[in-house]
């Protein structure tokens, strides 16, 4: 029943959600020491969730010989030297997410977790919401059929970090700091066999004085003909919206993490106090989430994390994954830019393949069968098409609605 | 107080909910003729409606002397000769969505009642629905402030007739069929005079056995900058999902008119009945609508047509926006081709110029303000950018928030 | 296709609803003079809503040659003194709700009616919801089997005018006020035929500085076992809640009426506009209604009165059911007073009797039947109690579910 | 990081709930024996939840040499005797709600602990849900000014064991299973120092055929005159009902645990699955929610459970609230009997005592300030009282609204 001593790096605000979900309830996984840029913020950090030790050498934080596993929770353009560091010393790696700037750079540090043989996660806690879990058994099992269809959306008023907005050291804006799990999310729901074969984004700087696009739009194309959409923006007034939806040939699923979740408070503000994560009003109608960790997925992400480590498995997202997402991100910023669908290039396709969505042909009296209805009077309203004259036709009937086999 | 007399033309599920909404409540106006290609139907509908007259020569029906105006149900491909007769005969006419199946039909069609000049109106219910017409006043009193995006989603399990499903007679499929709803209730969102400047758009037919497009998505650029997005489909299961969503610089709305308006019913299903418009199911949690033809848009459509009539004023819908609608729609087919952005081809363009998105820029010490926000502990953190240097940086300070102006 | 001429007494917040209802959208009926005590607000609103005529004495206006039907929008003292008048005057009169301030003064208005022969509605709105009217047939075609329990609440901050507040002129506070609709949407999802038996009833006076109660609470037991639950304050936060929950023997109904029907608006309140009856706020999260005289039953109200004025019948409610509902009333404030459920006391019942609540009893395995449901595993479970020796066991079986009959 | 080693009383859904919760996640607390009647389902147990071992002798598990804590998930008529055993070996006792079926059997228990100086913890865990967390700390934080009213709601069809519904085991039905949870919710909105004065309860056996209430409400009146009111069924359709509703001088809390969460799965069927505690329906609409055991409290209850014992503090639930709990039912099961209000007997009181709700008196114009309303043009409608003359009178006035101090 042992835990993990845990390297964590970086202390910002996904340095915070971590250590709070490590720290939280009964975990028994700690964070034994801190590295941030800053001394003050490390040794303030340090003081907060009681970890040990804190310095402001990355490679020392690395390198500590009481910890096995690295978290890295650093800006984006840090995040391949690090990986380097934790090759270089053997250790686990989790890595947050975007893993990389592009699929180039993702390549390049999934080839060095695997030349090293550690241990890497990618941490993408967004497809470890509860609800998210519970729906992607629900499709697994087939209770929405084939999947044809998955919006992903995520937008808020924008970031809290300097680094964000400054394309340079985050490799482009809202794109690679939502889409990233909107993409990972809708690849859960198609299947991950299902390769992504190309995508069509339209982004654009509509509100924020940047030059980053602070809103933008995809559609991902998949082998077996689902489609994907996400939606993100850095200019959405409310608060944060979180939700997917996911349409199949037997069913529909619509999760919402955060905005509505059955939890709603209205106050006068004669007292005000924190209500969310990227909530805008201390007054009025607000929508808090019960608990932000459990809701956001990190404690079902290091569940999976420190438990494929235990027990000598794959977790639920690798490396590849990230790799993966970065591939889809840079055809989304080339189709930007071409105003086309643009080929997702994946040199290293690793998905098994996916057949065509392809519900059977049913017939009707020697016709197809294109729908049918139950109508309020109780009987059955058939729509069929003649295949020989390209005619089609209604037929009311008092029969049972024909079955799928 | 006189009210009008009204030449129905179709006896199908459209022609029943125009009737309905005429002849329900204490409505002054009132169907006298009813016109159908079958003399069974016909005279059907005129026993269950109470209508005096029924007849299966078309021209007949238009030109009937006791009515005033004429109200075209019939399939697209008759809209363009229908028009002709009234225009003929001098009758103002309302015809149903879409307008016709193409830009150029549809230019025709109001080249014609331009020419006779004849009252017309367009009958796009979905823009009238009630919660629409509120959420318009919303915005076109700025309580949103720029509009960003607007996204309009109609998806349901497929038509009810067997001529939606045959692309000859329709036009296309999900797109002429609920696409033209999408687009102008867009339209109406980032306003009439934001001329639509290309279109991208997917399509494809993942589920049904037949030609046209059962699934399609579109994004709709507008010369302000704003991005619309329409998503379509006639294989969602569990309803019908008639949502829209809109996103400004000062605020957001969402209305969604039929799945989930607070009226929740779980029955066991031991006795059965009729739930609503493409409901899937008699047992279970449904979720009717309170008054189908309110919540659709039919009584404030219709209070808008006549009312318009009566003031000699235009209604809020017209032909040309029928028109307009059409253009789209062969932007986005054409754009289905072709996999790249195409441009909205409109030849006669009426509206006033829409200029782009754009707050004022603020500054904070020298330096572009990027993002204010109020930290849980009451202090405000500022992310600002130097124009000299491009570096960002976070600053967090004990002042009150800058203001707009 | 004729419509009624009417008499508009009252220019306070019903009068206002009233008159835009009856001169809304293409409605039939009118308007044709209006009273209010002061001549300025009669002379204004006559100007607001087109009236012709307006007047502040009350006979006059009763007498006015020209209106065939009278509506009382006056406080509730004044009620019975009106209807006098118009039963002197011959005039159809439709009276807001209560109908009185006790059931005495109740049963003589109805005497005075019923004596004169004059038609008589009462304007009980609430139970005109359109998703009330739909829900009402949903339990009327046995969707959910026998009511056991139908709940319904509407809060609000307090009512706009200064004589709800008095209590003499009131007859009490927030048991007058909303009590009554509470009641009567009650006796509809039970049944009128139901006799409400007797009546528990809690109230307390918590925040204005008032003498009426600003909040209640009461069980309303009825013959069939039923339970009516209302719940009314005056000191609700949040806007007016108007919502209803029906509890039966095979199936569940929720119905919101104003707060949470699929409409839901952010803004930031750099502009602000009206939002809603009671809406507290202008900026952050709002929930305005689509049409408020549509979703607060006004429409469906006046066509079931002029309708059933036309058609010779009786309205769906009556100054009986106005009756009944101040007997209801009455018991609530003897039970507050008396700490004890009080029997509700109606001289006049013309109900016709309600069975008890009584599924059938089925057995299995010579054993009564308690409970049976389906297992993730498929399997049935059934909870059983042998009724020789009392005991309850479990049993799980690998059988298909007990059918009802 | 040590955990704590667990004896488990009881194999039935709650023993389940409670082992999946302490082997969930990465949790450190293991159970190291399980207790059952039946040896088969305790080896059953043992065997899925693979804890080290199993017994069928009570005694022999509480005694076990490697545990420190015993968790009780027996029927309620073992609990007292349960306890004892705990208080001889002494263990540490975590009892499931409720503690007893009886007061005076609960203060027993709570007696027979304190004597012992054992740490004791009352296992409620729909006080622990993370809405229910959150939404104390705003209540706690003034958000919402004194509370008025709590109602909190669970509804089901019925318990999945047998000896809930003997009214001999239990103590009682739906009360004694439901209405414990929603008294202790109610107790923590209104603050545990608010003293439980009276009760008035309604109950009936509508639908099952037993002896024990199947449905039951009550009112449960607070020192500060804070009412609280719990509805409980067992006849529910739907699903689990768990709402709860808080209503105070400057706000309102609304939260939903089960059927509304913000997770909506429509399925046609084809394939089913299982979907959540007490679901009626694997077709359809269903509300699934995320992670059944973060959802119903039991992740946070157990980490406050063992989070107090390592540092030597109370418990947020301890047997003293058990035993409120127990007397607020005891005087619901007199007042159902007696129809009127029943004291709750406590003959030991530990609250500190509660001030009446009061709003302080505003004057305007050396009136008393009734309400203040902001109307749509801007202006300001104050209703005020003259004390002197006892009149009521609307004002309409240009100037701010008056601010609570």
């Amino acid at each position: 029943m042992s835990g993990h001593k845990v390297t964590m790096l970086g202390t910002g605000l996904i340095g915070l959600f971590y250590t709070q979900t490590l720290h939280g309830k009964r975990n028994r996984d700690r964070v034994e020491v801190v590295y941030s840029r800053s001394q003050e913020r490390a040794a303030e950090f340090a003081k907060q969730f009681d970890v040990p030790r804190s310095t402001v050498d990355l490679e020392e934080a690395v390198a500590d010989p009481d910890t096995d596993t690295v978290l890295i929770g650093l800006p984006n353009h840090l995040h391949e030297e690090t990986v380097e560091l934790c090759a270089r010393h053997g250790k686990a790696v989790l890595c947050t997410k975007p893993l990389a700037r592009k699929a180039e750079e993702a390549k390049r540090i999934l080839d060095t977790v695997e030349r090293a043989g550690i241990f890497s996660g990618y941490l993408e806690d967004l497809v470890y919401t509860p609800k998210t879990l519970k729906a992607l058994k629900a499709v697994q099992a087939g209770q929405i059929g084939d999947v044809t269809w998955a919006r992903s959306r995520e937008t808020h008023p924008g970031p809290h970090s300097a680094w964000f907005w400054d394309a340079k050291q985050a490799g482009g804006g809202a794109i690679v700091d939502l889409g990233c799990h909107c993409t990972e999310i809708i690849r859960n729901y198609v299947g991950k066999d299902n390769r992504p074969v190309d995508v069509m984004c339209w982004h654009d700087t509509l509100v924020h004085p940047i030059e980053a696009e602070d809103n933008a739009i995809a559609l991902i194309r998949f082998e077996s003909g689902a489609i994907g959409q996400f939606e993100v923006s850095w200019t959405f007034r409310g608060g944060m919206d979180l939700r997917d939806e996911v349409a199949g040939t037997e069913g529909t699923i619509w999760t919402n993490h955060f905005l509505r979740t059955g939890f709603e408070l209205f106050s006068s503000g004669e007292r005000a106090g924190y209500v969310a994560e990227k909530a805008e009003t201390t007054s009025g109608w607000m929508f808090p989430v019960g608990d932000e960790v459990v809701e956001l997925g990190y404690v079902d992400m290091f569940a999976d994390m420190f438990g494929a480590m235990d027990e000598g498995r794959e977790p639920m997202e690798t490396f590849y994954d990230g790799y993966v997402v970065n591939a889809v991100m840079d055809a989304c910023y080339r189709s930007a830019e071409s105003r086309r669908w643009e080929p997702v290039q994946l040199d290293d396709w690793r998905g098994g393949g996916a057949r065509r969505i392809a519900p059977a042909r049913r017939e009707w009296d020697g016709k197809t069968l294109i729908k049918q209805e139950q109508m309020p009077d109780g009987r059955l309203k058939l729509i069929v098409k003649d295949e020989a004259t390209g005619e089609f036709s209604d037929v009311v009937t008092e029969g049972e609605p024909l079955s799928k086999s």
